[in-house]
C-alpha cells in the first residue's frame, strides 16, 4: 500500500476546509441542544477525530444537483449522526477496546448510556432527514438505517462461523457501511432536487463504501498500530472473517488453514509472532494483493458512477476520495 | 380500583376483533420476510400475548378520518414495531426480569441481539412510515421516536435521585408512553388526509398514554401479581420514583420518608411485609387515592379531545377504552 504524506492526507481534505468547518459549527449547533448527559455522550463520539467524510459527500453530492448550501450543511448532519450511533451501539455489541484512540463509550458511561444514547441519535437523524419534507430523504434514510441493523445482525450470525463466505461477506459490508455512504450522497442530490444525479451518487457512494471497508479490514491487519489508533488484529479477537482472512483460508495449505481456524477461534488478540506468520500467510497465499485489488475494483466503479454526471470541480474531489480511501493507512 | 370482569376485558377488544385479526396477519406477514435470528427474537416480543391497543389506535382513528382499510392495517404495524423495539431495549437497560410473564429477550439471546433485534425493529417502523409518501407520517414517527428516546434518557438521569419531582416524572412518561399513544392515534388520522382529526387524536391519544402509565406504576405495586405476569415492585427494586411513590414520600412524616428511600436505595424487589407498608402508606397519605384521581383527570382530557370529531361507533369506542385503561387490573 502507498504511503500517504501528511501533505497529501491532508491535502484532499483541506481542499474542502470551509465546508468542514461549516459542518462542524452545524453539528455542534444541533447536539449542544440535547440532554446534558447526551451530549457528553454524543460529543465524546462526535468530536474525537472523525474525517467527517460523509457530511462532507452529502455537500459535495448536493452542490453537484444544484442544492443551495445552507440547508446542505443542516443535512449533513444526518448520515454523521447514524454514523455515530452505530459506532455507539456496535461498541456495545463488539465489546470494542479502543476507538478512535480514546475508550469507548460504553466503557465510560456503561451499556445503559451507549444503547440510549445511540437511539437517540438515530432518533435525531431520522427526525431532521423528515424535516425536509422531502419524502424520499426520509425513505432513503429509512432504509439506511434498515440496512445497518440487518447488517449487523448478519455479521452477527454469520461472521464468525467456518462456513462465512466472500458472498455473504459482501452483503454485510454492503449493508454494514456501503449503504450509508450511498445515501450520504444521493441526501445530497435529492436536496438539490437530481433524481438522477442522486441515483448517480448513490452507485458511487455504495462502491465508495465497498472499497472503503475492505481497505479497513485490510488495515485492521496490516496497519501501524500508533497511527491507526486502535490494536491490530480486532477483528481476528473479534473471529470476524473478513476478506483477507476468507481468501488466505482458502487458498492456505490444510495446515496453515487449520492454524487460521484456531485463531479465529480463540477471541484474542493476535501476538506480533502470530501477526508475523498471519501477514506472511496473507502475502504467500495472494491475498494481500487480491483484496487490494478488490478494493481497487470498487474504487474504478465508484468513478464509472460519476460519468452520467456534469464534469465540475466537486466531481473531480469525487474521483480524488476514491484514491484517498484507497491509500489511506488510517 | 374495580375490578374487570373477564367478559369486559374481553369485550371492549373483542368489538374490534375483525380488525385485530387483521392486525395480526399483517405483523406475521410482515415479519416473516426478516432475517431468521430476528424472526425469533421479535416474534418472542411481538407475539407475548401484548393487547394491539397501538395499532388497533391507528386503525380506528384512520377509519373515523376517512382513510381506507386496507393501507391503515399495514401503517398500524409502525406503532407496534417502535413499542416492541422499546421494550427490547429497555430489558437491556433495565435488566427486566419478566415481560408478559415470559423471560425477556436479551436474557434468553443476549443482549447482543435484543439491541440489534430491537435497532432492526426501530428502522423497520421507520422505513414503514415512510414508505406512505406522506412527509408527517414519516415526522410525527421521527419525533415520536425522539421523544421515547429522550424520555428513556430522562428516566436515567433523574428518575431515581431524591430530587425528582412531579413535574419531571410528567415530562417522562410524556416521553416514554404518552407519545407513542398518541402518535399511534395521529398517524391514523392523516393517513385519512384530515389533519384537524389528526391534531384532536393526537390529544386524546397523548392523554390516554399518561393515564395509562400512571395506571401502570400504581398496578406495579397494587396488582396481583399472577395476573399482572411479573414481579410487583419492579420499579422500586429499580429505584424508579413513580408517581404514588413521588406522592407518599411527599406527605409520610419523616420516619415513613427515611423509609421508602432506603427502599429505593436498596435495588431489590421488596418482601410480603414491606410491600404490605407500602400500601398501607400509599392508602394513609392518599397517595393512592390521588393518582387514581390524576388517571381519571388524563382520562377525562382524552374523552374532552374527541369533541371536534364527529360522533360515529369508532368514537364511542375510543372513550370506553379510556374507562377500560382507567379499570383494567393488568
Amino acid at each position: 500500500m502507498e504511503r500517504n504524506s501528511p501533505r497529501q492526507e491532508g491535502g484532499i481534505l483541506l481542499s474542502h476546509a470551509h465546508h468542514l468547518e461549516r459542518i462542524e459549527e452545524t453539528l455542534k449547533e444541533q447536539f449542544s441542544a440535547h440532554e446534558p448527559l447526551v451530549n457528553e455522550v454524543t460529543s465524546h463520539i462526535l468530536c474525537s477525530g472523525g474525517k467527517r467524510i460523509r457530511p462532507l459527500l452529502t455537500v459535495i453530492s448536493g452542490i453537484m444537483c444544484g442544492s443551495e448550501q445552507e440547508p446542505l450543511y443542516r443535512l449533513s448532519a444526518v448520515p454523521e449522526y447514524l454514523h455515530a450511533a452505530s459506532l455507539l451501539h456496535d461498541d456495545v455489541v463488539d465489546e470494542g477496546q479502543m476507538r478512535r484512540g480514546k475508550l469507548p463509550a460504553y466503557k465510560i458511561w456503561g451499556n445503559r448510556a451507549a444503547i440510549l444514547a445511540g437511539d437517540y441519535l438515530y432518533a435525531k437523524a431520522i427526525e431532521l432527514a423528515a424535516s425536509f419534507g422531502i419524502p424520499a430523504i426520509a425513505s432513503t434514510i429509512a432504509d439506511t438505517v434498515a440496512y445497518m441493523a440487518e447488517g449487523e445482525i448478519l455479521q452477527m450470525q454469520h461472521a464468525t462461523v467456518v462456513e462465512y463466505t466472500v458472498e455473504m461477506y459482501t452483503k454485510v459490508i454492503f449493508r454494514k457501511t456501503a449503504a450509508l455512504l450511498g445515501a450520504s450522497c444521493k441526501i445530497g442530490g435529492l436536496l438539490g432536487g437530481e433524481e438522477k444525479g442522486a441515483d448517480a451518487l448513490w452507485e458511487y457512494g455504495t462502491n465508495l463504501g465497498m472499497a472503503f471497508q475492505i481497505v479497513d479490514d485490510l488495515l485492521d491487519l496490516t496497519a501501524d498500530e500508533e497511527e491507526l489508533g486502535k490494536a491490530i488484529g480486532t477483528d481476528v479477537a473479534e473471529g470476524k472473517r473478513t476478506l483477507p482472512l476468507l481468501m488466505a483460508q482458502d487458498r492456505a495449505d490444510s495446515g496453515d488453514a487449520a492454524w487460521l481456524t484456531r485463531l479465529l477461534e480463540r477471541r484474542r488478540i493476535p501476538g506480533p509472532e502470530e501477526l508475523a506468520r498471519l501477514k506472511e500467510l496473507l502475502e504467500a497465499t495472494g491475498a494481500l494483493a487480491d483484496t487490494k485489488a478488490k478494493a481497487v475494483d470498487y474504487g474504478e466503479k465508484a468513478v464509472e458512477a460519476l460519468a452520467p454526471l456534469p464534469d465540475c470541480e466537486e466531481k473531480a474531489f469525487l474521483a480524488d476520495l476514491v484514491q484517498f480511501v484507497i491509500t489511506r493507512r488510517k
